[in-house]
């Protein structure tokens, strides 16, 4: 399996608030580094560049007011003479106006945002664009007939929506590749995502669309981040409905309960008979994990990895989160291995 | 005019995020401590302490729900062993759930909350609760046939809606005052805010009644927090549609320009005939202040207390916002003695 990597990753790494206090993000280089040494270890296979790609294609996933924002963000920030991380302070929950951009950057952050989670640094636009960039050049490796490819994208993308950052996510990369397949003539994609967090960004963008099913299996909600969003009943709407499926699980799932929400989620994704299945590989859900809550093993993501291979459609992995950088790289790589096992 | 207040306001000062940053809120007790000063240097009249209230007064304007977990925030959060200031993380912005309230404070916090501006500390709520509790003795002081009273509430309360918490708001002081007065017989009441910020909060909470009419002069909200709330087409909803004014002026509105959004939001008081005028009470429109962008002089305030006397209605003034403190007293004191001067 190919792996599509870029060292411009190391542009971005900014402060999140936890616990009432502003931190270094958990989401911090260490992550793609640790996975980039396991792949060329184990010898999955070629580390290769991305290939250009730019702000149209990401347009679709996203509107394009939201990408112009995310990439002149830093720009209006700084100019009053910021150095700080931006991160937004106010936004438009319950009954308050989300249908109006406000006409400077204070405001426009909270109106591209979900959460105080999504810091925007001086050179974070250039780590995004190329992390989606890896994404794009996976999907179009697959499209060209390779049974698999691992896009090692960070930052991850699974929460960005279709017009707002949140949880270490601007570019949903994950999305972007699928609109790029759709684009490229795939009739049919699935999105699965096996992060420990719901991929709230990725239910959003294909909410009201029937050629991309959207699978999620994550922490329940009621108890874990992102909190309102990964409910059982959160279907698909308009022509949309019963393309997105979400499986929350209890705090403290192992792999016993955890496998059967996979086979179902397995076999929905057969169900669509995609042309393309693009995994969102997260591996927080190790039971290290410092910030989530399952209990897989590291033995447990060999067997995702075959369960997801059983499917046996062509699988673009887009990396999503994991923060246990000491065992990120042998659980990533184990998904990899696990899925070329079977073949 | 007799001044309620309550040294209580000292148990809460958190941290705000701004500008990329955590420091201490400008909401901070030099600002009542000042203000208290001036109305004694002035010889304003008596200062009182409040009447004894509980939870059940602030239901109403809020819900049940809402102030049963403001009350014990504090609590749940510390639970776990943290001592910084609670502060949320994460909104349920855009098609994301406001519907189900999450089960875990780090949910919750998000779920009552529209910014990461209302930091709860370990003794936040007594404080919040006082300043409730004055607003009300205030009320009751004006319904028992004070020409007038002054509440000097904080925190302040008026960017807090129904169930969200924001803007160094917690309780919604004026609303609370503004709720009681109808139960306790008032047939309609008017909330004029002139605080330089929208009443997003008041207006929130009676945007679907036709008995308290809600009356907002601030800065724009396409560049003036809080962004989301307060433009001129927000007129109410149901049976509340047309008691909702809201009268948003540009950045650098001098007392020329104000006086003419004044005259409008007076008319518009005295047509609706209130038995209770509450004043939501911001000086924060003064010229030096650190986070507004108003141009009034500290003698414009005593032309403002002067116009609201105009309307020749029972007044309470419930304290707001206000973020230069050298001269919040004077300038907050200049309103009262404005509205005492006319009689
Ligand atoms: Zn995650
Ligand atoms: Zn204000």
């Amino acid at each position: 399996m190919l792996t599509v990597f870029s060292s411009s990753h190391h542009l971005h790494h900014g402060k999140e608030l936890k616990d009432g206090a502003l931190t270094p993000s958990f989401e911090e280089p260490g992550r793609a580094d640790t996975i980039l040494r396991r792949v060329r270890a184990v010898g999955l296979g070629n580390v290769i560049a991305c290939r250009p790609f730019g702000l149209a294609h990401y347009i679709g996933a996203h509107s394009e007011r939201y990408v112009r924002f995310l990439s002149t963000a830093w720009q209006q920030w700084s100019a009053g003479g910021r150095t700080s991380d931006a991160l937004p302070l106010v936004w438009p929950v319950r009954n308050m106006r989300d249908d109006i951009e406000p006409s400077v950057i204070e405001g426009k952050l909270g109106y591209f945002s979900m959460d105080a989670g999504a810091p925007i640094t001086a050179h974070t636009w250039n780590a995004v664009a190329e992390s989606a960039n890896l994404a794009l050049t996976g999907a179009e490796l697959v499209l060209e007939g390779a049974r698999s490819a691992f896009a090692l994208c960070r930052p991850p993308g699974h929460h960005a929506g279709r017009e707002y950052m949140g949880g270490y996510c601007y570019l949903n990369n994950a999305a972007i590749a699928a609109s790029h397949a759709i684009a490229k003539g795939a009739r049919r994609v699935a999105v699965l995502d096996v992060d420990f967090h719901h991929g709230n960004g990725t239910q959003d963008i294909f909410y009201e669309r029937p050629d991309v099913l959207t699978v999620s299996i994550h922490g329940d909600p009621s108890v874990s981040y992102p909190y309102f969003s990964g409910n059982a009943d959160e279907r698909g709407s308009h022509a949309g409905t019963g393309f997105n499926l979400n499986l929350p699980l209890a705090k403290g799932t192992d792999w016993a309960a955890y496998t059967q929400a996979l086979k179902l989620a397995c076999q929905a994704v057969a169900a669509h008979a995609p042309d393309l299945l693009v995994v969102s590989l997260g591996v927080d859900t190790f039971e290290n994990d410092p910030i989530s809550h399952f209990q897989l093993k590291s033995d447990d993501f060999s067997r995702l990895g075959d369960q997801i291979a059983s499917i046996r459609c062509p699988t673009l992995f887009a990396m999503e989160g994991g923060y246990m950088v000491d065992e990120i790289g042998i659980n990533a790589v184990n998904v990899l291995q696990g899925f070329e096992a079977r073949g």
